[in-house]
């Protein structure tokens, strides 16, 4: 096949009549394919249904230090259910609140604490006339809503192959002491899949924030989420990097189980230094009396320790795997010859990032959901839903099943073809009439 | 026995050596009794057991309408929930958000919102340069602390037999824009027992609140929590009430199921207008992708409907009954007839409100707790802790067993003499004072 860069006017239209016939034959198949959100699939969540039986009415409730799980009480999480979530998020149990279901809400209550009350005795952000934020792009839509939701001025910092441009964000943040935050997601990132190498997190622990109150917020969401035993990304732990730095209190780490074990009934947590977490209690225990901690009891039941994760996390990677397989398959089988598009390949996490050529990322989202297959809105990877180049497209194939992804994906590269030679047409077009004129 | 007002100082000093011993006695005994907090007592946790066995590996956790309650998704609540709890609720399934585990976080994120971004287009509270909040007296001490946590001021409103002074809330909300709250709890209130009038209600319904966001805080959190099966309080129903009285968006209503299944288990809900639930959704997308469906759907499976709850909340009025009675009949035996103290004697909830003579209540608590008895701090149900009287002891009796109700309450009466004896020697000593002046 040839690269459609060297393509003359009239290849370019013969091509395009050829992909158009394909385009139609996709209409009429009424497809209706999601590879918009990064939801397990039934058959991974199936892996947990054993949670299901661990608790009976026969069973005791009462946690390891005797308290009873049922009741009111415990703040901060039941000793085992810290001790097991620990081993995952890398540190000591005393460094880790659990909360309840979500660790975006948690993630919004970090914000939205600051808001009210400040950090650590700051002025609370709200009596502020300017607060703003870093956002690595491409990025997680859900981080950049909330940001947006509080009014911050979002600032974009490219994510290069080795994590965010460390030359910008330290530059940023040392001199503009209005900047408060930063979304990271360190460990194969939404949604490039790919992790900060350890130059960058060293780099992240010593940075010299102008305000005292700016705050890491390193969402760990897949930490134990591999796709492969033996290609894992490894990552130096960001909270004993801080404090090996003299910068213990800049970090907030957050995780869930949510794709451990169930979306929405799974248990999130935050880990960060004694001060940051004392800060957090301050507020906390004023908002619960606690969390669930009979699902806190329900987790350690069936998961045990940290090599039980483990196994289990082999099990969703044996189901995600091929997926994620397939996607590169097509990508590499339909695109890989013709130059006009780049994209990640991840060893974990939820996502593989698209790249198009410029100004191409609306209009292929478009093409594909007029046939049926529902993508993340290009835009959506980037604050305000603007990204500038228009060529960003999260794929996350971990919901359908393995044919409807073989399918969705001819689909997407159909029309990943279809509006590239429309805009090389355009292109030429504008050329020709540059010329003439 | 004769009156303590109607003693001589000599017969004051003779009791007070009486009291004395007994008390004496009570500190050799190391007791370790809490009468502290509205916690269930395990034998009430234990009826709720059969919960661990409604679901299990086998079950198919799909509702109602099809969405897997394993996945993420569903933001307000799955629609079987949200049919049982309208029932509690006393309101149209529509009217209802279901959230995670806790009322009172519910509550305290309704404040925060508001706080952080205002209601249905008013100005954000944290832009104000007051906001005052007012507290029905003797209240729940976790509310007070979520307003004084926010910097509100906090204007005491007395409880009476019939509810809230409400000449006082109706010529407050009136006449000042920066109130933009009350606490309520209206059935079987925190501490008082009582219930709000049919006159209340409506008065509440038709007040005429200077801030249009001003809103109630209706926390509904006794609502089936009934100790008799024929002696019942019954409410009219706010929202109806306050949609007739042309007032629809006025209030918010909240509760739990955390004194029904299991505290830090159960699931909580607020009602409200179409317009406030817009406008709590709003800011919810941003913060959560939804709670626990799968709780959710362990609760209805389990309690099933309506009558299942109210079978159920016999169950729990046949435990919580004999230990009222015994605090009351403990109460009646021992101070009945000296006219030192005054008690609620309520049909539901979770407490006795109990009422010393002025200048009495810290002593009281305090002699209880050297003997380990412990009460909650008097003050507490009073905002800033401050219980101008010194008079209010929030008697919980839920939690210990039987036997020990009856020793605590010994305990308790014991020392509600003791102080009331040397507040009494102490005002004559100060009339003998001012009358040789």
């Amino acid at each position: 096949m040839k690269r459609y860069a060297d393509m003359t006017v009239d290849e370019l239209e013969k091509e395009h009549a050829v992909l158009e016939e394909k385009y139609k034959k996709y209409k009429y198949m009424a497809l209706n394919l999601n590879m918009a959100r990064g939801k397990p699939s039934p058959a991974q969540l199936d892996l947990s249904m054993g949670m299901m039986d661990v608790l009976s009415s026969d069973s005791d409730l009462s946690c390891e230090d005797g308290s009873d799980c049922r009741n009111y009480g415990v703040l901060d999480g039941i000793p085992e259910a810290k001790e097991l979530m620990a081993d995952i998020m890398e540190v000591n149990p005393d460094n880790l609140i659990i909360f309840g279901n979500s660790s975006l809400n948690v993630m919004y209550d970090c914000i939205s604490r600051s808001y009210t009350h400040g950090i650590m005795g700051s002025t609370p952000w709200c009596k502020l006339p300017k607060v703003k934020w870093i956002c690595v792009v491409p990025g997680y839509d859900r981080h950049f809503m909330i940001t947006e939701h509080f009014g911050f001025e979002m600032i974009n910092v490219p994510m290069l192959e080795t994590g965010p441009d460390m030359d910008m964000v330290e530059k940023l943040v040392a001199s503009d002491e209005t900047i408060k935050g930063i979304w990271c997601v360190p460990k194969y990132s939404n949604p490039t899949g790919n992790s900060y190498s350890d130059e960058t997190v060293r780099r992240f622990a010593r940075l010299k924030p102008a305000a005292p109150d700016f705050r890491i917020y390193w969402d760990n969401a897949y930490t134990v989420h591999h796709l492969y035993e033996h290609h894992q990304d490894h990552l130096i732990e960001i909270l004993a990097e801080c404090k090996r730095a003299g910068n213990p209190d800049m970090v907030y780490k957050f995780a869930s189980t949510s794709k451990i074990s169930f979306p929405g009934s799974g248990i999130a947590m935050c880990a960060a230094s004694h001060n940051n977490l004392e800060d957090i209690k301050k507020t906390m225990k004023f908002q619960t009396i606690g969390h669930d901690k009979v699902n806190q009891l329900r987790h350690v039941r069936f998961f045990k320790d940290i090599h039980g994760i483990d196994e289990h996390m082999k099990k969703h990677a044996a189901l995600l795997r091929p997926k994620f397989e397939a996607v590169e398959e097509i990508l590499e089988r339909e695109l890989g010859a013709l130059d006009i598009a780049t994209w990640t390949k991840p060893y974990g996490g939820y996502f593989i990032s698209f790249d198009s050529m410029p100004g191409c990322a609306k209009a292929i989202v478009s093409l594909c959901k007029k046939v049926g297959v529902q993508l993340t809105n290009a835009g959506a990877t980037f604050p305000y839903g603007i990204d500038p180049e228009d060529t960003n497209i999260r794929i996350a194939p971990s919901f359908p099943g393995n044919d409807e992804i073989r399918e969705a994906m001819n689909v997407f590269t159909t029309c990943v073809k279809l509006a590239t030679v429309d805009k090389l047409l355009e292109n030429k077009g504008i050329e020709e009439t540059a010329k003439e004129e």
